[in-house]
């Protein structure tokens, strides 16, 4: 089962997702993909991984990591499937990053990672584009890069655990304007979804529309204004999002830049 | 005028805080500060920065930073006045740090320095213990170093930004057990708080509720379980945390701990 929040009619649903990306309100109603706004399918705090896959360090010439190396998105930087982000002006490299997320379903703390699956509500898919520009400062990533206003797309659905055997066996898969420019596998992963539960759990508690963003492979190219860039995780989903100029975003976008 | 989140009877209450800390409620009852649970003043997110005190940054060190370093605290691990908080088990440092926090008041977006006070609800103070142990892993701060649930004393309240005429020259201590143990004064920012706006805002839009916690000046030392830590901004508050073991904490804080 897949299951999306969308907003129609200017209110917020809940809805389960058919196999035609047809939705079902709560109501009965049906609507098509194009009728309605994705939203993120969770909104909690997300903890993306750097660095998780070997391959993909080695791109960025760092050394792969011995721990997971985790940093924190705030919310505000989410957004849906369908839904436009922005290419900051005057920048060199804003880079795709297909990843694998896992989203948490109830309170975990101390959770082994032989139990770290029960943790979960499901997978959905993220975008996690990077302003590569500014990756030289010491804290990183410097918020810059990864915290921008509407640059996570996130979705567009959660699909239960139940529906995805083997989340350690999936392709990802990244195009450029319908050109393939990224492919990987999550068999790849240097830390998989029950050692980062493990992991997390450890020492903080990961709490329901939590999500573990869990890492890119390798493949990067920079996307400019206009490139419709899709990144899938095979049986989990495929996540649309087109690339427009800032001013052109804020200029749509109106609620960002009110004050 | 002074405006805190409290929690009595097991209901939040938004309150007026009078100047012997008692708290009105909304329907008039006033409340002694014993018999109220201070909660966190705000609960938007937390963008936290390292190394804003040149003092702070040599004594552990660095090169003082030419552009903000800041990064994201998630909401699990704020807690309120008089809380307790916990020292990991197995640890060699857990540092106190005394911050004054600005809280934002409304959408902050492409904000200049000159304007940035307006953007502002007004200053809580915070104590941004630091687990520091696992500073040296290269994505910094690990989460393990600031993310931990509950250890990120914040409050008591929220002074109103007309009733802190100058920012930019207060002295910062801290006390443990009653000694004065650190003792600064944001005149040394680095970076000053419409400076931290303009920098935040220029890329990201700020939310009412989100926090910029401006880092601490030099005085570190470690706390064990046992210790009350007091840390105060002048003019803006004084916040009250005892220190506890991870078995107490948890064993007294069985929230944080059910799956």
């Amino acid at each position: 089962m897949k299951h999306a929040r969308i907003l129609f009619e200017g209110v917020v649903h809940a809805v389960q997702v058919n196999d035609d990306h047809s939705v079902r309100l709560e109501d009965g109603r049906v609507l098509g993909e194009q009728q309605v706004t994705w939203l993120p399918p969770a909104t909690g705090n997300m903890f993306a991984l750097g660095l998780n896959y070997a391959d993909h360090a080695r791109e960025l010439a760092f050394t792969p990591p011995t721990e997971p190396l985790a940093f924190i998105k705030s919310p505000g930087t989410y957004t849906g499937h369908h839904q436009q982000t922005w290419r900051p002006d005057g920048v060199t490299y804003m880079h795709y990053e297909c990843e694998l997320v896992a989203v948490i379903g109830k309170p975990a703390k101390n959770v082994k990672r032989e139990d770290a699956l029960q943790y979960l509500a499901g997978y959905t898919v993220c975008n996690d584009y990077a302003i590569r520009d500014y990756l030289e400062n010491y804290y990183r990533p410097n918020l810059r890069v990864k915290n921008r206003d509407a640059t996570t797309p996130v979705g567009p659905w959660i699909v239960d655990v139940a529906d995805v055997p083997d989340p350690s066996n999936l392709t990802l898969r990244t195009w450029i304007n319908g050109e393939l420019k990224q492919e990987g596998t999550t068999a790849d992963m240097i830390f998989d979804i029950p050692c980062l539960i493990e992991y997390f759990s450890s020492f903080m508690t990961l709490q329901p529309g939590d999500m573990i963003a869990t890492g890119t492979p390798e493949g990067l190219a920079d996307v400019v204004p206009g490139d419709e860039v899709v990144v899938e995780v095979e049986g989990v989903g495929r996540l649309v999002n087109r690339i427009v100029s800032e001013a052109d975003f804020f200029k749509n976008n109106v609620k960002h830049n009110k004050a």
